[in-house]
């Protein structure tokens, strides 16, 4: 497979009732690259700073993750610190330092332009229309935030027309389909150019719609979170990866594809950071993928 | 078969954000009667007043349902009224009337005491255990609210050991099970007594614990909810009416029931009261399980 996904590094501090870990390495590049990595090389573009410690180097190589593309600027990684309470689907932001990510624009490398499947991770949409300049024959799956939707709304729905898939969350997706039905909102981003929508609901599992069919998926039943940062990265690492390794994007390729999602997802959370999905083989991935289709199983 | 349900038939008025309707028909006993009614005859014991019209009679009495336990006390029948908004997911209660359900304790006919399905509605759990004490033979499912795990702690606890299944929305389960992790709650629900627990969650779909298995669904995918009162108690009707109808409460049966409670409830959302579930037919409740299986179909 090729598997080229664009987006942050981080260093992120995070607290929940589980705990507060320190400038632990985080950023949705990072989660989505690792997520996918169970289901062949990934390849990755986006920058860190001088304080990139090498042994984050080394845990994404060892992943078996290309940072060919891994630019390295002047100043400090970029730093996010957010907390979780109460039921944990939504992170307060506490704060948010740009640092090297203040006007980055990706460099993709020569040997990654032929890549097949690409992942744009949440960035501003002009920056995001820039990569996909760059790899003109790949099946394009988007991620982006509130932050866009609000902010560059026509630069957002000019992109949207020239990806394949998008992947955001219930609340972006009621944001950027201006409807509060979440039913609704599905089929009219599928309007809006994508092939394919996929909507992640955290604990409440994820919703995809494509040309012809709807799929839904609960989440993995978990009895203990312990930090939901990089869910939902982590998702779409399963799914896209788990795309990328199958060679398709037809139903039954993006049915096994959002049950992968949510399989890797629920390892992210069962610990911070990377430590869960750095400890797991991808063995325990379809066993747990086996164990899923049991919940839903048909009568 | 012969399925029995116990509980109360209200006027409900209702507002939503898609209208307002004054004293229409209503009450967990009925929304569960007619849920479970497509799949065979239901016997039901309740008491309405003096108010209570010769058109609801009529309506409960051609879907099928059985009313030799309708008792008319003098007075006025039960009446609530309660409002949705945003994500009508909860409602708010604007004022609840016992009026004929104050001191009611419910007779069950004797024609109705071979029961082999008996569902005890939200009621004071002592009165529910009375009626449980009179059907001895059946497979009981207990429903129960927030102000009876508050206010009769004991006695829930203590008919919990007594039934075969529990069913409850999610904040209720938590609140019973005493703890904020749904995951956890469901299992610790199994150790109060039920052989199986299922845990409604509105938009979210549901979850099932059996004793040697686990199933979750989503909800059935609606464009446009008109008003959401009566989800669960018909979700209940049609989950225990094609258990009762199957006569078996095997996994089977049970991952079965579980899609038809989310078709029926589907039916009962897209209009006010009773309005939607009147209007289709069983064929139309097949049809829409059916679609469903495609919506949640395995790789």
């Amino acid at each position: 497979m090729s598997l080229l996904v664009v987006g942050a590094l981080a260093y992120d501090t995070v607290e929940t009732p589980s705990g507060r870990v320190d400038d632990i390495l985080g950023g949705a590049a990072t989660y989505f690259a690792v997520g996918a990595s169970f289901f062949g090389p990934v390849r990755l573009v986006g920058v860190v700073g001088e304080d990139f410690k090498h042994e984050h180097r080394k845990l994404l190589l060892d992943q078996g993750i290309l940072l060919d593309g891994l630019e390295v600027r002047k100043g400090k990684t970029f730093r996010w610190s957010g907390r979780y309470a109460g039921d944990m689907n939504v992170a307060e932001t506490m704060a948010t330092h740009l640092n090297v990510l203040d006007g980055y624009e990706p460099t993709v490398p020569e040997a990654f332009r032929d890549s097949r499947f690409l992942f744009l991770a949440n960035a501003p949409p002009r920056t995001q229309a820039h990569v996909l300049d760059k790899v003109p024959g790949a099946f394009t799956v988007l991620d982006t935030m509130n932050y866009w939707i609000q902010e560059t709304w026509d630069d957002l729905n000019e992109i949207l027309k020239r990806v394949d898939m998008l992947v955001c969350n219930d609340q972006e997706a009621r944001a950027l389909a201006e409807d509060h039905s979440l039913i609704r909102a599905g089929r009219k981003l599928l309007k809006k150019g994508p092939k394919v929508v996929v909507v992640k609901k955290g604990e409440h599992g994820a919703f995809l719609w494509g040309e012809d069919f709807f799929h839904a998926i609960p989440a993995y039943p978990l009895e203990h979170v312990v930090d939901p940062t990089g869910a939902g990265d982590s998702f779409a690492g399963g799914l896209v990866g788990s795309l990328a390794a199958s060679g398709s994007t037809d139903e039954r390729s993006l049915r096994r594809a959002m049950i992968m999602g949510a399989v890797v997802a629920s390892f992210t959370v069962e610990d911070f950071s990377l430590r869960r999905l750095r400890a797991i083989t991808r063995a325990q991935v379809d066993a747990r993928y086996e164990e899923f289709l049991g919940f839903t199983a048909h009568p």
